[in-house]
């Protein structure tokens, strides 16, 4: 199968910069072209080999393979203007989580059939080039939405790629990929905003009441180190969603609360057990 | 100093075997008595070689040393009569969550003084003697409570060997204690289980969601995996702060939600950003 030679990465943060180490192992002899908003993430992934050159979007023409890794209101303003100025056979591919805004702006598209919309179930709490980590794929989820529509030969090409970074591929429509991942990403990352919040307007009060944090706390606000860059966009894209899980969740943490103010210690170590059920459903996570 | 032999476990499950397989390490000599509720529990530390002796609270007066590690209510009910049962040498320390109420329990107890409330702030999601994990200890913070009411030559031999172990000391009133822990430890627990509940009503319905979880919500619902046995009591002991942090945690998820509700998105990147100062109070957690 034909190499992709000159690979774009537009947003040259931990995901895309995840991409380029990938790229540089799996395809040595690539060259990688940068773009990014910002002036100092660019110099700062050309210093440290990341990306071979600093580019624009008017080189765009040069792409074999273009990634898209910027947030995802970003991504729904660039998409188009990125499928115009690209050649009949260049493979465009967004990794942004949320994917039913994104494939809705592109779904009139003339070059729809160039683009494919994806989601690696992988990161971390960090951002920016230093972010970056070789291998952040490896053994990970992508999810892939409306994969038909999508050239066949350009599917094949990226499903090898994606299966050389060390991937797991799941075919899904966007509208179930938003809803589900509303559940198991977006609500995590503002119950854990929210737990951060809520302790650190007690300290402003409290003195030294982190010294009393230990492993478990530190575990449920890791998301919360999260760059709010990347974050509002994906809350404002997946708003519905986001709100219905939100509403499950105080519900859920309201009933609770009522239980311990009723002293209903049956039902509060109930709710518990129940729950206890997810160590068999994360194994492996 | 005098080193302690006759050492006594009540409670041979994460906290008690762990404590069990340091003293092993920095008190080679000494003789290891468990005590617990569940006889296959003690059979199971007896074959792993974790306490030498399956005991009872009959033979407590061997007793030099004795360390409760059980469930807090269990605690509240046991240790008059541990310290009634233990000579006028024998130390005596609780390893709970919460510190108010076994303190109160204690304070009018003729051998007060042969005891110390002690907190460990360590700890995983598993429970019973297999979850038992060597230098579990090792560089955590200890909580001492009321070390002033301990008498004076037990709290030095309390202390050498908690630094042996590791553990840092910081001192505190039990209130205090069960305020601030509520806020890095118990609540951070209800969070955790509640977006696990949540998001496993969902599943109920929605196959394979649980294919989209990546290390994100790994971490946020770890703590869900947690034994009822344990925290049920824990919120029963500490309820009207663990209520405390509750309502203002479920008021700023209601704050967020609002903010998304009404498309506020500077003020829901404010909220995050805000938030994100917690790198720098986490680090080294």
């Amino acid at each position: 199968m034909e190499e992709f030679k000159n690979i774009f990465i537009i947003g040259v943060g931990l995901i895309g910069g995840s991409v380029a180490r990938d790229l540089r192992r799996i395809l040595p002899a690539c060259e990688i072209y940068g773009i990014d908003a910002s002036k100092d993430n660019l110099e700062e992934a050309v210093g440290m080999g990341l990306i071979n050159h600093s580019s624009g979007l008017e080189e765009l023409h040069l792409a074999d393979l273009v990634f898209l890794a910027i947030p995802v209101d970003q991504a729904n303003l660039f998409l188009p203007p990125v499928l115009d100025a690209v050649r009949e056979d260049t493979l465009v591919v967004d990794m942004g989580s949320t994917k039913a805004s994104v494939c809705k702006t592109v779904a009139e598209h003339p070059k729809r059939r160039n683009f494919l919309a994806s989601h690696p179930i992988a990161g971390t709490e960090f951002s920016g080039p230093s972010a970056a980590i070789e291998k952040l794929y490896d053994g990970k989820t992508m999810i892939i939405c409306e994969v038909e529509k999508t050239a066949f030969k350009l599917q094949e090409r990226a499903l090898q790629l994606f299966s050389d970074m060390g991937m797991r591929l799941r075919y899904m429509d966007p509208e179930s990929h938003d809803r589900h991942i509303a559940y198991v990403s977006h609500l995590s990352h503002i119950s854990s905003f929210m737990l951060g919040k809520t302790v650190m307007e007690k300290e402003k009060n409290e003195k030294d009441i982190f010294d009393m944090a230990g492993s478990g706390f530190a575990s449920t606000v890791r998301l919360a180190k999260s760059n709010p860059a990347t974050w509002t966009p994906i809350f404002k894209e997946n708003r519905e969603n986001v709100l219905e899980t939100l509403k499950e969740y105080i519900d859920n943490l309201n009933n609770f609360k009522n239980l311990l103010e009723n002293a209903e210690y049956e039902a509060v170590h109930a709710e518990m057990k129940n729950t206890n059920h997810i160590k068999s459903i994360l194994k492996g996570l």
